[in-house]
C-alpha cells in the first residue's frame, strides 16, 4: 500500500509500505476513506517530537471501513464504517476507567506517533472497541473527520476545561483551526461574548463568520488594552490559549478576571512565566489537557441532530495520493487561507 | 484605647489610639476578647504590602463582644459574642452573590490593611451582618479565633480548590501554621496519604501528630525523589503549596500526577516558572485563591460537633498588652516552636 | 393609586388603594412601568393559596422606576430603572448565602402573596439591594418583564436542575408559558433533541417555532409509546414536568432513561405515585425547586448580548388599567392563543 | 464442585454442580476463597426476583484465586488473588464508558441472578478485566469481601448520591448491614451529625459504636418529632433510605430540609407516595441507584491506608460447606445479632 512516511526532520514521502496486519486480538484493520493533516504533524516534521522515528507513517485522524478485526473485537465487524479517534484507549486501566484516555497505560496518543498512523491506505487500530466509533447513517464523512481530534480537542481542552457558561465573556487567543474549533464548540454553552485574538485578518474574518462577537488583530492593536476596554476593566471569565507560545499564555494571565479560568490548548515547547505575585489572590484556575476524546459520543449526537456542522472547518480537498501537495497547502495556511484539508482515497 | 500600630517597615508600637466609632449604618463596633498574629502581619512589617500606611492598626482575626451596631445591622445586637471574619463582605455586589467575598467590591481583605484592624481593644467592622458570625454557646473562644482566617484559608485555598477526595495522595509543601491548617482540614475528605514537606523537624513532628502519613525534610532529602519512591513513580493527586516561593511551587509542578491538582495557598512575591513544555499534556489544574471565608458556617458546625479541634494549632498565650512580645515569639517560630499565639484582653 | 386587589376565591377588582410607603430601611418604592400575569395568580384566584388574604394586591413580576429608597439601600437611587425579582432576598440569612433565595428567612416569594404585589401603580420592594436589578441601557423593557419569574423559573427549576447537556434528549411535558420558557433556556446547552408534549396544537406549533425538534399531542397519541419509538426504546435523558398534575409527573417517570433526570417545574396540589419498584435501580435523579432567581444576572447578560430574546413569549399587550380584561385573555389561553401578556402603565 | 443452588421460592441446597468452564475469551474462572450472603439473596429465596430460575447458583460477592483466564484477558493471570465485583462491566458500552456499570448492556448485576454466582467452590466471571480487582498484598481477605457489594453500595447509592458534606446533618433510616455501610462511608465526608433510625436496639447500639451521633428507635419514639427536635425544626440535609418500604421512604420525605437530598438505597417492591404538594417548592433532590462499583478502586485505597476497616461489619464466620447454617444465622439477624457472615472454603 501507499503511505506518507516520515524520514527525519523536514523529510517525508508518499511511498510504498507493507499493508499492516492484525497483531493483537483487540486490533482492527481499517481501510482509510478520509484523513486530514494536523498542526501536530507539522511539529513532528520540524523534529519537535523526537519519539517519532524514521519510517513512521504519520496521521492520527480519519474515517474508513473495517477490513478485518482481531478475535477479541466485539463491537465492530468487517464492512463497518468507522470514525478513528486520535486517542487509543484500552478501556481497562486506571486512567481509562476515569475517562482520561489520553493517559491510557497502553494507548493514549500513539497513532502516527509511536505506531503507524492514518495517512495511508490502511491502518491498524489497537483497542478497536474503545478507539473507534460507528459512523451514523447519512453522516457527511468529511465532517466526521473533524471528530477524530480537532473538535474534541477544542471542546475538552478549551471549552469544558475552561468551564464556559451562559453569559460568560470568553477570549480565544489564536484563530487557527484549533482556536476555531474552540469557538464553534464554545457556543454549545451560550457565552455572551467571544473575543477572538490573532494576527491574521483572514482568520479573524472567518472567526466573525463562525460566531465571534469581537475580533482583535494583536499585530495592530494592544490586545490587553482593547480587552480591558471591551470588558469595562473587568477582564475575561474564560481565556483560552490556542497558540502554544509564552506571549499568548501571558496575555491570558493578564486579561483574566478574578474567579476566571485559563484553559491551555496550545502545545508548548518552553516554560512560561506564571505571575503568581499578582495571580495568587485572584481566585483563578489554570488547566492543561491532552484531549481524551471522551466527548466524541456527545459530538456525534450534536452532529447527527444538526446542532453542529464541523464541515465548515474544511477549506481544501485533495486525493490522498496528493498528500504532499496537501501538506504544502496546510503549511502555507495564511497564503492559502487554509483551515483543514480533507484527503480522500 | 490601646492598639498595635504600624509605623512603616520594621516599626510597630503598642500605643494609645482613639476608640473607633460607627461610621456606616452597616458597621458594628466590637470590643475585642481575643486576637492573634498572622504571617501576613509579618509581611506587612517587612514593608511587603505597601497599601498599609503609617498609623494603621494591624490584625484581621479575632473574637469579641458587640458594643454598638449601626442602624442597618439586623443580625447582631449589643452584647452578642462574635467571631470576626478576616474578609469583609457587603453581601450585595456581584462577587459577594457568587460567594467570592475576597473580591467584594467594597470589602474583601481590608481589616488591618486598608482600615484599622483587630490587634486593639476595639475594632470597627464594616458590613457587620455579612462579616461577623455568632459564637456558639459553650464554644472554646481560643479555638474560634482559628476560624477568622487560618482554617478557612487552609480549607478553601488548599483542600477545596485542590479537590481532595477519599483515597487521594496529597502532598502539602510547607508545615507552618497554614500548611498545618491544610493538613487538618484535608482530613475532612479522607485522603489515603498526606505527605508533609518542610525544612523544620519540629514542624514535621507536629504534622505527624496532626495526621500526616509521611514527612519529608527537604533540607536533608531530595523531596522529588522521595515522593516518586513513595508513590511508585505515579506522583501526587493533590499538591498544595503553602510557602510562597518559586522553589516550592516548582516542586509541586514536578511531583504532580497526570490529572492532578496544584492548589496554591502561599503568598508569592515573584513570578514562577510554569513548565508548560511538560505540563501542557498532563491534564492538570492549578488554582489560586484569596480566602473567601464562605466555609465559615461549615467550619463552625464541624467545631460545634467536635469533628474539628482548631485549638491544637495554638502554642502560646499572651495578654493583648504583651503583643510586642507575642510578635517576637511568632517571628522566631523555629526557636520558639510557635504555631499560633492567642492574645487575650 | 390603582391596583388589582384579591377579595377571596374568584373575586378581584381594579380599585383605589393607598400608595405604599417605605417601612424598612432596606425597602424601595417602585413606580411600576410594566407588569404581567402569572399562572400562579390564577391559582390564587381559585383559592388554592390560602395564605393570600382578602385585600391583597396581586402580582410578583414587573419593571419600574425607583421613586424612593430606604436609608440602608445603597445600590439603587431615585430614578433608576429596575427589574423586580419575584423572589425577595435579605442577602444575610443562611439560605441567601447559599444562593437559595427562595427560602430566604425573611423573604422568598412574598410579593403578591404575603405582602402587596406589582399589579399596581406602585409597589414596595423589601430588601431592595438584593431583590432588584438595574435594567441595561437600550433594553427592551417588555422583554425584561420575562426575567422577573418565568425565565429564571424555566432555567433554574427545569434546565439547570435537569442538568441538560449538549447531545441530550430532553422531553418537556407541558407547552404553556413555563414549558416554553424551559424550551427556550434549554437551548443554552445545545441538547440534540427536545420533545414537547401538550394537548393544545397551537402551543405545540409555537414550540416547534421556538426550537422543539419533535412535538406530541398527548390527547391524540400515546406519549409513552411515541417517545419510546423516537428514542429507540432508550428513553429520555432529561424529563421536565411543567404542568403540575399526577399524570404528567408519572409520564416523566415512565419515559426516563437509566441515569436520567426528572426536573419538576409544575406546582402540584396532590401527591403522586413514585414507582420505586422499578425506579430504585434506574440511577435516576428527581428534583424540585421554587425559583431562586440566582440566574437573573446571567439571563441579563444573555439578553443584552442578544443570545436570548424573551419577548417572543409575549402575545398580548394591555394598559395596566385594563388588567381585568387581560386576566380574561390570560385565563382563556387556548381560545385567545395567549402566552404572556404585558400590562403597561 | 459444591454450590448453593436455588430451587424455587423457599428452596435451596448445598449440592454437587459441574465446575464452570471458560465460555468467552473475556472470562476468568475463579476458585472461591471467601464469600458472603446478601439481603438480596434472601429476596431471591422469597421468590421476589423472578428472573432467578431453578438451578441457579446464588451469590454475587467474594474473593478467590484465578484458576484460568480466557484468551482476551490481559489484566489477570492464573494464581492472582482477586476481589469479585457484584457488577460485571464489559468496559465498552455507552453505560460502562459513563461509569454506569450497573446498566452495562451485557453485564450489570448478573452474578447469582442471570448466571451462576459465587456461593460455590468455583465461579465463572465474565468481562474479567473490568469486573475483578487485584487484592493488595497483606490485605485482610475477610475485609475485602465487604468491597464486593455492601461498601460500594452504601457509598455510591447513599453517601455520594446524597452528596454528604462536612458539617451536614445526615439521617440514615435502617441500621441493617447496608445502613451501617452507609454510616461507615458517610464519615469519609465529616458530617456534623449522623442520626440512625431503626427498630432494633442492638443495631442502634452497633451504630453508636460505628459513629452515629444520635440513634432513634422508631418503634418507641416518633422519629419525625425527635428529628425535628434534634435539628431545631430545620430538618435533615441528607436523608438516606436503607430499608425499602413506603413508610421509611415517606419518613425521609417528611424530615428533609429545604435544599436537602434524599438518597434511596433500599430495594423497593411497591410504589411510594411522593408528596409533591409540599415538596414541589422545597428544592430537594431524590436519587435512586443500583451500585455501579465505580468506587471500588477508591475503597481499596482507603482500606490499604487503614482509613477504613470494613471487617467490623463481620459478625459470624462459617465454612462454605456450612452455608445453609449461615443462611439461617443471616435470616435471623435480630436473634443472632448478625450483620455480615463470612464463608470460607
Amino acid at each position: 500500500m501507499k503511505a506518507l512516511v516520515y524520514h527525519g526532520p523536514g523529510k517525508k514521502d508518499w511511498e510504498e509500505k507493507s499493508k499492516p496486519l492484525i497483531i493483537e486480538q483487540t486490533d482492527a484493520l481499517i481501510k482509510i476513506s478520509k484523513t486530514t493533516i494536523c498542526g501536530t504533524d507539522l511539529h513532528i516534521l520540524k523534529g519537535d517530537v523526537p519519539e517519532v522515528t524514521d519510517g513512521r507513517i504519520l496521521g492520527h485522524e480519519g474515517t474508513g471501513t473495517v477490513e478485518e478485526v482481531g478475535s477479541a473485537v466485539t463491537e465492530f465487524k468487517k464492512g463497518d464504517r468507522v470514525l478513528i479517534s486520535c486517542i487509543s484507549s484500552c478501556g481497562k486501566c486506571e486512567y481509562c476507567k476515569k475517562g482520561m484516555y489520553s493517559h491510557c497505560e497502553k494507548g493514549g496518543w500513539i497513532l502516527g506517533h509511536l505506531i503507524d498512523g492514518t495517512q495511508a491506505e490502511y491502518v491498524r487500530i489497537p483497542f478497536a472497541d474503545n478507539s473507534l466509533y460507528h459512523i451514523p447513517e447519512n453522516a457527511d464523512e468529511d465532517a466526521m473527520v473533524m471528530l477524530s481530534d480537532i473538535l474534541p480537542t477544542g471542546l475538552e481542552c478549551g471549552v469544558l476545561n475552561g468551564q464556559v457558561k451562559p453569559g460568560d465573556t470568553v477570549a480565544i487567543v489564536g484563530a487557527g483551526p484549533i482556536g476555531l474549533a474552540v469557538l464553534i464548540t464554545a457556543q454549545f454553552y451560550m457565552p455572551a461574548e467571544i473575543i477572538m485574538i490573532d494576527i491574521d485578518d483572514n482568520r479573524l474574518h472567518v472567526a466573525k463568520a463562525f460566531g465571534a462577537t469581537q475580533t482583535i488583530n494583536s499585530s495592530n492593536e494592544n490586545a490587553f488594552e482593547k480587552i480591558m476596554d471591551l470588558t469595562g476593566k473587568k477582564g475575561i471569565d474564560v481565556a483560552i490559549e490556542a497558540v502554544g507560545i509564552p506571549q499568548t499564555f501571558e496575555l491570558c494571565e493578564s486579561i483574566i478576571a478574578p474567579g476566571g479560568h485559563i484553559a491551555n490548548v496550545g502545545v508548548h515547547g518552553k516554560s512560561v512565566n506564571l505571575h503568581l505575585e499578582t495571580l495568587w489572590s485572584k481566585n483563578i484556575t489554570i488547566t492543561t489537557r491532552l484531549v481524551d476524546t471522551v466527548s466524541t459520543p456527545m459530538l456525534l449526537k450534536t452532529v447527527t441532530s444538526k446542532k453542529l456542522d464541523p464541515s465548515k472547518l474544511i477549506t481544501h480537498h485533495f486525493a490522498l495520493k496528493d498528500i504532499v501537495k496537501a501538506y504544502d497547502t496546510f503549511q502555507n495556511a495564511a497564503r492559502e487561507k487554509t483551515l483543514k484539508v480533507i484527503l480522500t482515497t
